[in-house]
């Protein structure tokens, strides 16, 4: 059954993770760059989180695309020895989602996400060209649905649906923006509606903001698809770190990304709350995106278990709220194998010296840029575009 | 070459990380009974986390072999539903730790960590019987060398290191001890003694306590082998957990362990300034425990690269002190790309209703056992083992 | 001169700090009744403050006749053995504060606060009734002008203006309010406007609300009279208390409150910061309430010294920016003697297992209350009256 | 009855608080110089702080005569338009407190403190005729007994004893020394058997250190005496500054210290566990320094007056453990009116960008002096004070 019959009939449907941050760790990515040539280069490595993902409970493995338009792989995957082309990349990244969706039942997604040449203010035909190239091998793989994700502004993000919505496939589409809304200072609830318009199917948030905080914004998407008399599935895949001192550009501004930012990582509690708050949203598509580890996807799927039925199969070797302590030797950690434990627990970051929260970085340095965002009658989406330029984005 | 003789010849050996916490994370090791069967049901996760440390600068891969005892996996592993044999769990850690160490040119150590037969008082000769059999396979698969780790109590240390020596490979053994000593009260430097007398080559600690913690406690090590005129190499596998506030026994104790342990994870930075303050104690063995990931033990190769000469493979995708920033979009996040940044930075936690420091449990509980403890002339170590006895530990 | 003049002359003039909180620490002010009859029974108390505030800069002190209404007074007061009259409370008041004002040049105002009448819903004949009483001890000792202070409800402050304004003397006005507005939900533009047109010639807030919260109502108050055509003078006097977590009530939900609050406790650094911000706003009478010490008062006159052109008496005893420090022994401590030191120090709070912020208490408890007073349009102030009664407050 | 008749009948004698912090916040005081001219120049601000004391319990007060030696006057009071001498200001401390002592049944101690003299290196004979020019004014103006407090040097504590026992009256000696022993490195235990041996009949510390440090100094003084055999008084006097990330100099070498120390202002509450825990080791003078207000004092009489039989006059305006809440309006409120709420509660700071803890200054300034008190068998202290010197301090 394809997503959208899932989500028709009222299914909850798992995202999965955040590749990139897992596998800078795991040592396959490079921070900056943010490439996937590994699908190339390692293909075990990105078989083997896709597995993980698969065995926590996720019911879409998104091929491992994430900033895999040719520009962008041009731009900052030099640094690349032998230069792996944009298609080999984008058709290891099917071939390989597609084998560990093969192990369960899970869907495929074909993703594609902002580009450096909309930044660096290339024209519509251009933007659109890029995506199309990866929408070609999407096509010829055979993916089973299409998803647009981490767009910044909201034009490109439409163009992206456009270029999508070609193959007939069913297209979801997420923005990394807050409930501010995106850098020209629309609101969320009028992007989700272009979205809509645009041809997705599905439509909310990734990236950027914590699971509250992204909650906040798919409700005023909802509420301005609401007002609008328009219908979508909502959609939220946010990071598994706490934010709430970010601002407007979300956690790229905290001083602490995106090598220290350990202190911020949520738990699986956290995780649980935020499933069954996504739940009560009426949002039916939960996954996740940066920090996102697979144990933070198991969390979502133990939560909704009632609702779902049935546990994944890593739970196997998950205890239920901590229950795998009963099995501990000391009275004490015995003790800790209850929910109410676990729900109320206050952790503590063991570390005296640091602050509990951050002034995000960039106000100071974009501060013309700001201001002009700000005044959102004065300023076509050109003047913005050149202002970005000039500062040599 | 083998562990001595690059220990001998002052070269610095790299230790792996923590297999049971990443494991956990990754779906296939269940926390409370915390056993190994991972490498019979799952070898392809257990030879990913070894080809990720191995990538990441590790010059020891240890077989998956910890809490991997027939007692242990009889007493915790029966909730899984076909009972896997003892041996061939260690048989199987054994062929995958081999595998991936061909690779490159690691190591292979075969551990044994304490049993639950000690905790529950058999006898020396039922003890040493339940090494023995774990150290049959190793002989049986040839690891290069073996480790006793994870030991609470220095007389079970003492027995494992003998029944490893009955092999002739160099044997390291390790405690998970604080600076105060022992669950028995006696200080860090006669435990070293002891190891050393017993047959150790190599003495340290593992697991249990942070990492600035753990180097205390094995800098007391080095001043009591000092003292006693033994001469023995140095080794340290910490925690990649801020623990400042633990009591006696560690992490255990806090309130947080084991599934609210994330604010307290430390940065690779932090793992860079461990790095060099083991180096500066002289310790040579330099590795991790208990959440330690890939990118914690390429910080430990990257920050001593100029001593050792050459950098890890996953280097390749990790720009030294963040230099991969340079790269990024945004200025204020390429102005982020050098070290001093990242030295300085006080990383936030983004959880204002956290305190930073947590009070260990168990005091209470075991507060008669403690005291005993404490008055060390008085108590036989035959009465202390009676006392945890009816504490159903 | 009178507060007009000055004001209208564009003179910067300086309130007092918080009574109630400063003599419950010196032992004579119970918390919970919080009324003043230390004016009787320990008059040289009442003095000596009044005298540190003149000292540090006060160019108004106000009667100690919080909470002196009769009602109020006959309500809480009855711990004391020997009832005082109300009279008795605000002569001695009175007295007091023209005896310390005559020390220097500082004009004395007679002050209300808002009454237990009024809450339990007694009718506007009666409460203006309580507010004349006072009244006629102001005009009986002839002080300068009037202040309506501490008030939750608009519509009792408006009467309390409108009684006070019988005495044809300058009326300052000023509410315990938040930027989300008063109980009822109407916005603090609003409310400015509605004191105004009663008769304050001064309006802002005091209390309930940290520096940086406070100058934002203000803010609000201050737009809204601009909104509105009218013209009146800008006043805050708000708590010498962090806090960024309170919800709408202020700090009293804070579970801190009253007797945990000392970690919350601004620096004199911070009141820089606030008399610079305030002044900014063209706030012109700028004071304090709750938690606001001498130095507290004398940090808003050295702020603004260059403006006013002179110092108060008791800067002889304070270096500016701490550069006194600069004659003590120890060289490290010589150095921070200096603006730039004081200004971006961020002061540890010494409590490594408290947390940043608390969750304000009472949203469950008056949940029903508090829906009923978001309902606006559907709720009758006299409704709302009738809830908080059946609430027994 | 005399300090020592109260002491050896097992009474608890309570002593007061701060001076100078309280009066530098009132207005009178200088930090920095920190010198006590206010005596003549403000004697009501002064005698209005030594009732409040009495109010709140103190059975002893202080004169006013802290760093009032003629050397630290002439040093670092010459920022007084107008010379006023040594005696005066010795003379006007002991009148002022005499007159407020018999207000109640206070004793009046006259308190001499560490001299600029002596770490100018100047000789044992000028040393202790500063001391001795205030002892003739205390002889004169009949104090009850004598206090040597604010010592970091035991050789001048120990003149300072000496001279004080010319006298005949009892003497009372305090050091602001930590657990780790004063600037020499000899540890409390031996520093407490030198000032007793020098004629001390009470022996304890005083500032530099937050109460539960203080306690455990005290505890190590309490069993050098033991060890020692010889018996005396013990006495505590600490800040009232949570300080638990100070190093061996105390609360001085904070960030913080003296102007950003408001977060870690103690509660009564911690006050209460104070006293208990004082009383519970014996130590029977139980008072405060630095940051002790009238209200701390009052939690240390409220705290034991089961064990004395009765309250101070200023719990008249003091409900027990917040008994007075119940008389609050809101009902959240009144439930804070219980001992269970304040004594568990953990006050958050509202600063949620602080860090808890602050890393000391001084350590690098003054290292070679610190290594060379740390070597202190080769020093002799002849040699440390020129060390001293050499630093202009």
């Amino acid at each position: 059954q394809g997503i959208l019959e899932r989500l028709d009939a009222g299914e909850i449907v798992i995202g999965d993770g955040g590749f990139v941050f897992a596998l800078e760790k795991r040592g396959y990515v490079k921070a900056g760059p943010w490439t996937p040539e590994a699908t190339v280069e390692h293909p075990e490595a990105v078989r083997q989180l896709h597995r993980e993902f698969l065995r926590a409970g996720s019911n879409v493995l998104q091929t491992f695309t994430f900033y895999a338009s040719e520009d962008k792989l041009e731009n900052r995957g030099n640094y690349v020895a032998e230069k792996i082309s944009c298609q080999k990349v984008n058709e290891a990244a099917c071939d390989i989602a597609r084998e560990v969706a093969n192990e369960g039942d899970a869907l495929v997604a074909g993703g594609v996400s902002q580009t450096p040449s909309y930044l660096s203010c290339k024209d519509k035909m251009e933007v659109k060209a890029a995506f199309r190239k990866q929408l070609d091998v999407f096509m010829k793989k055979n993916v089973d649905f299409l998803i647009a994700e981490y767009f910044e502004h909201v034009e490109e993000a439409v163009w992206a649906v456009q270029v999508l919505k070609e193959s007939r496939k069913p297209v979801a589409a997420t923005m990394c923006i807050g409930p501010e809304g995106d850098m020209h200072g629309v609101p969320p609830g009028q992007r989700a509606v272009q979205l809509v318009k645009a041809g997705a199917s599905v439509v909310g948030v990734n990236c950027h903001f914590d699971p509250d905080t992204s909650l906040e914004t798919v409700k005023l998407m909802k509420e301005g698809l609401h007002a609008a008399k328009l219908k979508a599935h909502l959609m939220s895949q946010p990071l598994a770190f706490h934010t709430p001192d970010c601002g407007k550009q979300g956690f790229i501004d905290l001083p602490e990304f995106p090598f220290g930012l350990e202190p911020r990582i949520v738990t699986r509690w956290d995780i649980q709350k935020y499933a069954r708050k996504a739940y009560d949203l009426e949002i039916r598509y939960i996954g996740g995106c940066c920090g996102f580890e697979p144990y933070h996807v198991r969390a979502i799927a133990e939560e909704l278990a009632p609702e779902r039925g049935f546990l994944p199969e890593a739970s196997e070797k998950h205890g239920s709220w901590g229950d795998g302590l009963s099995m501990h030797t000391k009275p004490w950690v015995r003790a800790r194998a209850r929910k109410e434990y676990w729900e109320n627990l206050k952790p503590a970051s063991g570390r005296p010296y640091c602050p509990s929260m951050s002034k995000p970085d960039g106000w100071g340095v974009t501060k013309g840029a700001r201001e002009l965002m700000q005044q959102k009658e004065a300023t076509s989406e050109q003047q913005l575009k050149e202002l970005f330029q000039k500062q040599k984005f």
